[in-house]
């Protein structure tokens, strides 16, 4: 049954898909040592300038957990958002892999600076885990997202501290549609060090990206990430088949076009939802997300025609979520049926 | 350029591939809870025993040491042969996931019953590591393989010692063709307690399974190896695209083909270099490899027309590998090239 | 200088001392498998219950990393308070031995059984790490205690939720006084499964012990115990001089001597503090600690006489500790001093 | 019952026991700020020169593990002899804490420098973890020492390879006794990075030191190693109890006396043991330390009378240690009795 549930329960993009087929020809050397990441890897640096390292893992924990396993010493520490699918999601793997997680509170999924500031403490005191990095979620995990300025000014702040700034982007392209800029200008014109550039919610298949954008970080990610990565099991061994699929997904605007697809729709749908009185928004629509608090009576009639996940069981807050395959008539039929129930319930 | 190097060079069979992009329609719920998952697990309970349980992870470097984690405590440490993947080529993952491996001394990749008696030692001794798990790779790093009998009497006396048995069983397919029996008939039922199954290296995409065998773990298995799976980031997002290949190969025999055309190749290859007089074959052939040291002065022309790895620097042993794609042609074009070397160097 | 800045700036409590001399005659076998250890474990069992296993180790961090090791999976969780030793003073140890932290609001250094229940979520779901243990410390970081009925009601709902408790008890001879009641009535006769004891605090020299008393903990403690020490470099090869120092210390009475003096000069210091009219109590005093407010210009001045710590930097709250060398001339010319601030400044 | 099991069943010398009384006065600052942390440090640097970074643990393995951890990344490894402590008898601690360990061919405990170069492989390779340390004990397990030149050659082969170099010095007094000449002149002056320090089985109640040696490791020494010390729980609390040994032991030579003691002893033994015909020596006699094979029939009635270990259960090789408080005459009863022995039976 489709609806809004998430965007990985949606299947492979058909570009993306003609691209692994297209791959599936003759045999290629193992190991990330083929040409199709050769060319995916170019295109990668296109996308977030020259000095991009970067490295393909299997999926988004890995990506994300090994970023900060790379930036981070085991007696330091990771800020991030209290609600940062790090912190609870991820069944405990940053604390495994990298490091302990300082959570800082937020507002529609964002710390604010002033929060960080309050949550880096006890610098120096050998009792205390030394802060390192500051991860971010972008767009967050309630679908807005942290303006160019507040991400310059979190880097600014962190590299002043002695700290990284690491962005958690399973769905980085989305906050393109919002911030209306390139992914350069989003991330290593800000000063951000080091991103999960996420593929699977965005219509690949399956593959991750390890994107270390800082210069000063290069050449240790040469020297470390690639033992971190096979250490963690994270080494693809027919790499071919997701490098191809970032090669044809960072070309000729395809990524524009499945974000933009995916966010125009969440707007209809927030423009839907909205006009329901009984419905309620819970945080700004920036990027494939509508949060809305629902009547609970109408949940469990509403999941019978279209799967979606309830956020907090507490409020009934749910979370709307499309994806590159979500068509205008889904929307709509979801559309009138919250109109039905509030007309009629 | 194709070769002999590894299976893992080779594509995806177009059985697979077919496969996946079946799959690719509609939505499927995510993280193992879709119906191609259902059905290939149903799949692995019919070859391996209706008791299996299956966990589906990315690659063979997280089925060996997950299978590993879940089979030890910290303390404790694991039986393997000195020239094992698990000890040479997972970059210290078993030691950072799991335990300590305590090497064995190997025969053609196998280690006899005596020389684990010997290895196996210090128990309640708390300044040693106590050692809880044999694990053989099934067929060997040499290409050949355990008769069901050695693997019988190891799986007893690991037992009655309080062990546990693992198989690394990367390409456990093949093993069916040297020793004519069923999965089951060559695990389950001569006590092996756990199974890291291949699929990348027998014509998948990607993906592998830990099968879990033995009854009296399956209870366990079921409380903690989802947790093991998640954290260690190899619960896999879009599952189906896994599962429908397992599905698909495990299916009307598909296995037994590849494998079969694989070992047949491999025998065809055998016997050609055999014929060379400056060639030596250096390990039985019984699996989808051949060992063999070759004229040093002629490997690089060999390798200018046909990719393969030196396998020992020292005595220019090479390993021969096919795969499911592999060719007559290309067996008969190596072996003329290595007639003519021997006729003419 | 002397102040009541903490109770492990004090020396060796002169018995404890002359216990040490005593040892130290003739050859002891090493590793815990000495006359002074057999004894000492004894003394636990009197005061604890005869099933209690016992683990010496050389500090307060390793008894309570240690005892979460043993309680918990990599993939579980430990639900314990916001100010707990164990979040905030730890560097980062419970999650680099044992598991995630999760924690809980507090008040005056406890957590509520509706907090804890709240703070209980989402079992079985594979994406978060499963809480398995609760911490309390005790007398807590505060120095308030858990009341019996307090701490029986947490065991039962743990239990019934299929957790474990554990107690950081760095202190827990000082509970006693306030609860006047036994080891054993304040732990195992609640159900409390482990408790780190601590000595270090208390008198010792050094030394702390792992108190397994759950009895169905016991099997497994004696199983496994021994190794995860030892893996953790906290085997002792001389036990016999922390043994030593624990059989005297829990022999007649010295124990409740030490205690008593302490909190009987912490109740003298919390009189006095309190007839101040600038200095406000912030805690109830059960223990050996004193949390106040103190004007801000006079912190500098008292500290130029009397050694302590300010607290929390925002308010000036300050924690001053007594220990067993404490004196009442130095309360009274601490209290003076006071006194003398309040009248002139 | 004494005898010549090891010297860690020996008590703590009466010098440092007086330390010990001397420093149980008045309060001190803990967790290593305190005066007598200190001097013991200044006398480090007197001996191992002045640049030396000093860390004081509880015991030998975490001397041995926290050293490695500093040294290594968690994709590198540690070579070192195949009888060494580090992977006989440390229940797996470096693996856990550090990295895995490698291990090279060993002739009576010492490793060649040949052995070293067999095998350090596979640089560059991400499927091997990368070699980074040579760890060497001194003496070596089996009494024997590495001479200055041995030291020196492996020191720059090293260097050279990019590696560390790190003693494992539980006994390194010692060794002094057989090469004559300081602390420095066998360590800092040959290139040696780091050194666990013992001063437990010299004497001391418990106490090691992590000395950091090499000038171009200092700065990262200061940075990190108080955080690894805190988080793997080795940072003492009342750190003068140990600090105050270190101070006399490394003053007016209180460490050559008892590491001279403990070695003339056991010459004396070696001589005694050597004029007994069934009795052979089976490794040169270097420090306090004498390996034999004595027939097993004696081997029982020799223990009810002295402690020891037999070293090798299928040779009798049997390991007789001498320590600070082992008198000649205890020597002279156990050859006399060996004698009687090769008399008699």
């Amino acid at each position: 049954m489709k609806g809004f549930g998430s965007d990985n329960h949606a299947g492979v993009h058909p570009e993306l898909l003609k691209s692994i087929v297209q791959a599936n020809s003759e045999h290629a050397p193992s190991y990330g040592t083929d040409d199709y990441s050769d060319r995916a890897i170019a295109k990668f640096k296109e996308n977030f300038g020259s000095q991009t390292e970067v490295f393909f893992v299997f999926n988004g924990t890995a990506s994300n957990v090994l970023s900060l396993r790379f930036l981070t010493e085991r007696h330091e520490s990771v800020l991030c958002s209290d609600v940062s699918h790090l912190n609870l999601d991820e069944c405990g793997a940053p604390e495994f892999f990298a490091a302990k997680l300082i959570t800082v509170k937020s507002t529609e999924g964002k710390m604010s600076l002033s929060d960080l500031k309050t949550s880096l403490k006890r610098k120096g005191d050998q009792h205390y885990t030394q802060s390192r990095v500051v991860s971010l979620t972008q767009p967050t995990e309630l679908g807005t997202c942290y303006s160019l300025a507040e991400i310059r000014e979190i880097c600014e702040w962190a590299h002043a501290e002695g700290m990284r700034v690491h962005i958690d982007g399973a769905r980085l392209t989305n906050a393109l549609t919002t911030l209306k800029c390139s992914f350069k200008e989003m991330t290593t014109d800000l000063g951000v060090d080091v991103v999960s550039f996420g593929g699977t919610k965005n219509g690949l298949m399956m593959g991750e990206a390890i994107l270390v954008l800082a210069p000063d970080l290069v050449g240790e990610a040469k020297k470390k990430l690639k033992y971190i990565r096979k250490q963690a099991a994270q080494l693809p061994s027919k790499t071919r088949f997701i490098a191809c699929q970032f090669e044809r997904y960072l070309s000729s605007d395809l990524y524009l076009e499945i974000a933009n697809h995916s966010c125009d729709l969440a707007q209809k749908l927030y423009d839907g939802v909205k006009s329901v009185p009984q419905v309620n928004i819970t945080a700004a629509r920036q990027s494939n997300a509508v949060f809305v608090t629902i009547p609970k009576p109408w949940v469990k009639h509403l999941k019978e025609k279209y799967f979606f996940y309830v956020w907090n069981e507490a409020t009934f807050e749910c979370r709307l979520m499309t994806s590159w395959d979500t068509t205008p008539s889904e929307i709509d039929g979801f559309v009138n049926l919250l109109r039905e129930f509030s007309e009629t319930k």
